[in-house]
């Protein structure tokens, strides 16, 4: 069974978090059949942090957990924390597959969505 | 004629800033003749800032400028900082039309965005 975790950084404003928890929803309706489950988690300020987030996955019955981090930028957390953050639960479940997707902003499908983004009344 | 004027946040890091310049062109190239100017500007940390943004775009000619926010979440500096940058320069130039667009994360095609780099191998 596979997992989508998406990862985001986590703020102070309680409104931005829910924000994601929505979303997660969304990509839950969506993803269909694709993923089974499908979670958030965040960096920092927020909960579940990323090491509970993946325990909740393989809780739920994940084999394979996908780790999606929701950023536009290849900052020091895509570059660094996160991996760091999955690495601890990796040696914890060997048996499990943990794979780090690319970043959101990779995707040159970004560039089609902002032109989109920018026709839209605010 | 139209400006599209891309808003990021700005980084320390020169790498990330220079992704959004990259972007940039990325846009101008799918823009086509939708926007006769694409541009960047950033709110803090890099430059050109918001308004000497908006001032470039004028000067290449725009009568209309159409700011983007790329951001995920609706936090204070969607909310606040970036209108409030907006807000000068219109106060500056009456006869320019200057609109802000939603943010990125606002727009739902985010989801299938997600879901497809999801799937890419990292």
């Amino acid at each position: 069974m596979q997992a989508l975790l998406v990862i985001a950084h986590g703020s102070r404003r309680a409104e931005s978090n829910d924000e994601i928890r929505e979303l997660t929803r969304l990509l839950a309706e969506r993803a269909g059949s694709d993923y089974a489950i499908v979670r958030c988690a965040f960096l920092e300020l927020a909960e579940p942090s990323i090491p509970d987030g993946i325990e909740q996955c393989i809780r739920d019955g994940a084999g394979e957990v996908v780790v999606l981090p929701y950023f536009l930028s290849a900052g020091r957390h895509v570059a660094q924390d996160i991996p760091n953050e999955v690495r601890g639960k990796q040696d914890e479940y060997p048996h499990i597959t943990i794979r780090i997707a690319p970043y959101l902003g990779a995707n040159a499908g970004i560039a089609d969505l902002l032109l989109e983004t920018a026709s839209v009344p605010a």
